[in-house]
């Protein structure tokens, strides 16, 4: 009785109402709170005004996210894949429950280095990604997901197309520019953080050719940005709009 | 009789031809007008040439719109709504009696900061999106409303996930950075601002890694960057197109 | 006969066949050509190799107009419109007819100070504009201009939009930043740069906000401009969609 | 016997099965690590480090490159327009068969320079072109390649109204800032540099305007950098959403 009505509460399939289960809606907010005070614990200046409160806290996210994370295991059961000893087994090493163990086991392993264990329990943000898939959410997703599926080939040659270009621009860079700015365009390797901050049309700036050849082959590079954005974008609508007409017949 | 003409000229909707009414469009000017006035006035080259000009102006604007402002309350009547005593309490609560307050309380509020009065004088423009409603362009508004809320899931998905990958990147950053550049990427919050730069393709160039790890990891987040643009750009057309081609079956 | 073997040859609309006209291509690469030299021309660098060749050509050039502006207004004769002198006359205030004039006045009006005279040659490059609305670009012209008129209330709620954004922006950070940065921030004229190079995702660096709530409302407005982007982009591209399946059903 | 398994292997055209075959598949894999090894080696660090050994690998990939270029050049006699001396050489002329010699050229023009070898070499890296036009990609190959030569009128009208906003922001720009920054603004072919970088919105920010005049200039020109980048992405969104559908239909 108690399985069941765990497992209603915790697998989002079994909830049939709109939305999240209450106990789900909890969940969210709690990765969602833990994550902020991940974030903000890294900045010395607050960490040092209540250094033991984080810790506190800590704490406490962990040892919730063990009892959700244990309850999790038992009510897997409910489901006939993960019944009985074996079944819990293969339950454990699922996508999702693996995600789940990873959010509690930076505390468990002290013995990581910090910078390690906060990339950790950052990552437990992941967890919200299973959640939105339910809910209100789960028709954007599937129609997202249909779209990039459904052109997932074109995409990718805009990919592939985007390094080729990124190769090229790096390589004439490197070729006029890396007698004149040996430490920043001194080797293809080097070159690319300047082509990619180009291409992107991110240019920040703190490294810009000086040659007009460079300055030549830099203004080409810009203008094929320009396709760069627009080749995905234009993909990603005409694909977007396939998928929302598609739902609207069914 | 007054009354009534007054509601026909004020009130947008009591207005049967296209387009604004004649007071309508002169209240229009007026909010350019002081807006204008208002951005102008804080230049200090400026400011010290006519101090007593600006004083002025904005004494004359302030009477207009409180003049408007009472004969909107009292054309209000005209509207079954909002008759008699306790039907103008109930308009003078609603959002837009209330924006068309803030704009004459900054003058009557004397004891306000000059700063803060000066942000209630620039939140008058927003009393255009009201009117823009009407006229001419309430077809375009009701276009870009039906797109955006038909898609509004989808929309929300594409912030869910640039905010997932601002998280990731300045996680990723601080990681790698802090040791070098403690005052940039010292902590995740101040990571933040150079991730929001690289992931809207601004790209300051006030802070940038250093490191070989953290360039390869900015690579990662300048390219991101274009699938955060190409997302909501691709959703807005796809829904767009769908809400032009409903109007037009209409 | 020659008149009208002239018309044939000049007026776009009198020749029948695909493309331009060889008179027209003509002047089409002369119009290319002249703005090229005007160009570069500018470069002291390649001025002082060779003075009077540039004089020499803008000579020639200037000349060659001339000569087709009168044969255009001797032509003018076989349109309906404009025969005798009274139509030559109406002819000569026609748009193209005083562009056609901008292209050979700056040499006549010696007397121009040298900037303003570069800048009416660098004009003439918009007779391209007139030339290339015939010809294979004639149907793209017509699809972009059915696209643009049909939704210009939505392009241009957009650019609304994106003004008070823009006015808001200005605002936010001149009201944060002014007290640290008075040179950049201290008037909402000057916040305006670094605004729109913001909110265009262009990000030149030049200006950046210093105080933790400036960076804030910063981050704001850089995810602000990314709706500036997608918003138009979304608009035109829906617009377009149309614009050629309508063409398809003609 | 040999040549026909050969042509199998080798010709795109003649593997049936999904996707490439083996041998091409084996090609590929060696395509992309000597493009590798060509970038990396530009790297003094790593070079210095092991200078042998990358020459030793280029010997071994100019060896396995010019082994498949003539068992291509064999192989072509499966294919009767190849068949005989006569037509190999046709085959030799063909622009697939010249990459592939450029790809094992450099190697062989030892007395090139090195500079000009490493471009050589890097280009090869476009014969993966012509493989990825076979097997899975050759559908968003087609579907792509139809949407751009279905609107490249269209396409190309905005490249040149991009070209002509280039030269009318240059000349602006020059005619205000020239005499305040004559190193950058000095002449219209080197404002060229700074309006790229506006109008593509990389925006790197090593040369901006300082004068007021030259700032409002600059804004307008970022601005029509939004349409710059809008009217590609709408033309390519419209123009890819056509041909999936006729795509679909087919």
């Amino acid at each position: 009785m108690l399985r069941r009505a765990l497992h209603r509460q915790l697998s989002p399939q079994a909830w049939r109402e709109v939305g999240l289960s209450p106990v789900n809606k909890v969940v969210c907010a709690l990765i969602l709170l833990a994550s902020l005070v991940a974030v903000v614990e890294t900045e010395p200046t607050i960490r040092r005004l209540a250094p033991g409160i984080f810790r506190g806290m800590e704490v406490i996210f962990v040892m919730l996210f063990a009892v959700e994370y244990l309850a999790r295991v038992y009510a897997a059961g409910e489901d006939p894949r993960y019944r009985g000893i074996g079944g819990r087994l293969r339950y454990l090493v699922t996508v999702w429950a693996l995600i789940d163990l990873i959010a509690i086991l930076p505390f468990f392993l002290g013995f990581l280095a910090q910078n390690n264990a906060f990339l950790l329990r950052i990552f437990r943000v992941l967890r919200l990604l299973r959640l939105s898939r339910l809910g209100r959410f789960s028709r954007a997703w599937s129609a997202l997901a249909e779209a990039l599926s459904a052109r997932i080939h074109e995409l990718l040659l805009s990919v592939g197309v985007a390094g080729l270009l990124l190769l090229f621009s790096s390589a004439c860079l490197y070729a006029v520019e890396a007698a004149d700015q040996p430490e920043a365009f001194g080797s293809v390797p080097r070159t690319l953080w300047w082509s990619i901050a180009t291409l992107t049309t991110v240019g920040y700036g703190d490294v810009t050719p000086i040659t007009a050849l460079g300055k030549f082959f830099a203004g080409l590079t810009a203008v094929a940005g320009i396709g760069i954005i627009a080749m995905p974008t234009g993909i990603l609508a005409a694909a977007l709009s396939d998928a929302f007409q598609n739902k609207q017949e069914q």
